[in-house]
């Protein structure tokens, strides 16, 4: 018998985060509108989480015209399909057993897609090479970072392995420590250098921590998530100086690397940076660095694949990485062949390169836009303020709400920004993210929308905004 | 620093099962041939589980020519697609948030699919009914049982959780319970009488385990994986009612429901079953029952989607699933809209109905012939004695081993069924998967591959075996 007395404590101790009582409360909103309830609103809009497609934003029709193909190869037949699709699909299914997608793979991903992961990673970092074997497909980055998460867990009490994260963080991080049962370790992300990371915040967050467990990586998203920052090549050798120091694996969500947009920056991995450090670091620094096909160009969530990187890494332990995935699901086929299409995009001369190259830019030009229209605007409103983004697909404004409303939260236990967006999403349908940032309260707000989704969010968010405050105001 | 020794014990503790030492193997092997290796064999046949796109089997052609205009669908304007394909699209398209196969879907499923699904097992069940809150599509079933084993794992030393799970059993079952913390309480399968469940054998277990565990599921696959037994309603009944005695929720692997090929016999569902049973029984049992999109007529194993209805469930206890899926991947979106096809296939008048029923049937008729021609030859073998199947995928022959052959591998510290495995493998390039019989040695070969490459493993089989028996015979 299966009576809430016997479900495991493990799984009782979850948590109902802010964030998915939010969720419920859009999917009922939405299903009353479809039953036909009158509100101040049509439709709920999600800019909670980076969902793209669900906002609206257009797939790749590459990797569309690939994937459908290899579903149904009779369309190879068909003679609207370019020729370059063509050949990429003969030789995906190549790489497939019984040449089909409807075929298991090797649980850590087809050989194929994999050493094109790495010659995709090796031209990025201008030739620092990367080895197929060293890349493992998972069913999202979120999985693969709890496989590792999960193989370093161990120890009792003090000795519990410990893992740095940043506050803010992606709110999907926490409960991937909780089930691996990895302890926590927060160090601060600095808002008023637009969230850069703070060498001295880190020797703080890993001396406080010591004695309670035992620190043995660092997480750390580039581009930010939320937070919409970009390590430059200093800020990224400190880091790995650090954890060089401290003997910490370096877990890199790198999922936004495709998407820095402010002029003249660009993206430096970390494993590039690394690898032009001394060799008493590019040779020792343990590594791992996740990529994901839900990235912003791609923005493929359903499809459900990514990879991660791993250097330096003990190769003993890795075959334990090995068994894990083995234990775990295979990532979806038609997922792992789209992640090829991502690292192998059509060539300059090849028929589809500029269709494919367009449409990246138009994603890209639309984010950038965004952004900044968006920053403009949050700016303006009284009691908000927020950093510029340098990459990533979020803003995350400071909400500084009056005293009493954050008192009015507290008489209903609530977080003050969780009762914002509560409200703003009641009132007019609209759902932001709950910020996660531990002394403030702040908003989590993807950009990565059509232009006139976002004009919606942002008037909508404006008008509940300058209610909210004329209320306090006026009391 | 992760070194050996801080690797999660408990990973470190996931042995190398012989199917993956096997599997290295079959790869190794496969490596070698590509690589213009000579060998007594031009190719690695697999059929040590069930993968039969893998091994050759055609997929059914709606499902494909629904997901690739789900994926690309400008394809709709496409004049070779058949209409109700079409229908269908626009149907599943407007399911996807944002109308992309490429959004997030919820976490226990697309709502239009889970509906389809309760209407699916509602007409099976001759109108037994089905609710969509009580479906949870998975990303396959091994993942669904996963998530509730998990959630029934707790206690700790003889109040740990027991899971009575059947002799033999699906390779894959063992490690999710190791994985998930719960204990494993054998109950033997009776191969004089075809593999049937033997209720006197349940006591004698259940009883055995009291004390060292507590017993609080029971884990059963109908038609038996890997045994091919179908159980009839008196067994069901028996089972049933002995779960409702001991208190056990019924965990019921019915992936093969589709896959019953013996003249004259049916699957009966567990869910029917109970519900032809006493109140006192059908409103009270909790049961579980598992299917996939891997299953027989299907076989898209690398779509990766599956589900699970719930059936007398605590809802309080259900809610826990909803947070764990939350926790665990989305199910990908492409597997999910094949589930809606699978189970609400086209209805007779549509257009690709007779399509549809074809491929169907010559999938269904290639199995029969299969196991039967297969069966007759195995037993036709010195030394093998096959159970006639009556459903599923598999054969599951007996070996009778010469003394002088068991001794042999105990020499080499292998069980002899591996080793025979082992050298099968190596000498003629056919890999079939090792018995997991406590007692005694067994293979197990998937006979849901075309015709003649099962002419082609016999084949092989069959000379391997007689040079082996030989061996022994002339010594």
């Amino acid at each position: 018998m299966c009576s809430l007395q016997h479900v495991n404590p493990r799984v009782r101790g979850i948590g109902d985060s802010p964030q998915s009582a939010l969720q419920r409360l859009a999917a009922d909103l939405t299903r009353q509108l479809t039953q036909g309830a009158q509100k101040p609103f049509k439709r709920v809009i999600d800019v909670s989480s980076g969902d793209p497609h669900k906002a609206g934003m257009k797939p790749i029709s590459f990797v569309r015209q690939v994937l459908s193909a290899c579903l149904y190869p009779e369309l190879l037949e068909d003679k609207s399909l370019p020729p370059d699709v063509k050949t990429r699909v003969h030789r995906l299914l190549e790489t497939c057993d019984g040449g089909s997608v409807g075929s298991y793979s090797e649980s850590s991903g087809l050989p194929h897609v994999r050493q094109s992961i790495a010659e995709f990673i090796t031209r990025r970092d201008a030739g620092v090479p990367s080895y197929a074997k060293d890349i493992f497909i998972c069913a999202g980055s979120q999985r693969a970072l709890m496989i590792v998460v999960k193989l370093m867990a161990s120890g009792e009490g003090d000795a519990r392995t410990g893992v740095l994260i940043p506050t803010p963080c992606p709110h999907t991080l926490p409960p991937v420590l909780d089930e691996a049962g990895a302890v926590a370790v927060p160090y601060e992300l600095m808002e008023e250098r637009d969230w850069a990371v703070d060498l001295e915040e880190l020797h703080r967050a890993v001396a406080a921590a010591r004695g309670r467990c035992e620190p043995r990586a660092l997480y750390i998203s580039n581009p930010g998530n939320p937070t919409g920052h970009l390590q430059d090549r200093t800020s990224i050798e400190d880091v790995i100086r650090f954890a060089a120091a401290q003997k910490l694996v370096l877990l890199v969500d790198e999922v936004f690397q495709d998407s820095v947009f402010e002029a003249g920056r660009e993206f430096i991995s970390y494993k590039k940076a690394l690898f032009d450090m001394d060799k008493e670091f590019s040779q020792t620094v343990e590594l791992i660095s996740f990529h994901s096909l839900s990235s912003a160009c791609m923005g493929e969530c359903g499809l459900r694949a990514a990879y991660m990187e791993t250097v330096n890494m003990d190769p003993e332990v890795m075959t334990f990485v090995d068994t894990m995935l083995c234990g775990d699901i295979t990532t979806p086929v038609t997922g792992q062949l789209a992640l090829e299409v991502m690292t192998n995009p059509p060539r300059p001369g090849e028929p589809s390169h500029d269709t494919y190259t367009q449409e990246v830019r138009l994603v890209r030009a639309t984010l950038v836009q965004n952004a900044q229209r968006a920053c403009r605007i949050l700016n303006d409103l009284p009691g908000m303020s927020c950093r510029p983004a340098t990459g990533g697909i979020y803003l995350y404004p400071h909400l500084h709400l009056p005293p009493e409303c954050v008192e009015q939260a507290k008489a209903l236990q609530l977080e003050a920004d969780v009762l914002y967006c509560q409200q703003l999403l009641a009132e007019e349908g609209v759902f932001v993210g709950v910020g996660g940032s531990a002394r403030n309260h702040h908003l989590r707000l993807c950009v990565l929308v059509p232009s006139d989704t976002l004009d919606e969010v942002l008037a909508r968010l404006a008008s509940f905004h300058l209610r909210l405050m004329g209320r306090f105001l006026s009391d």
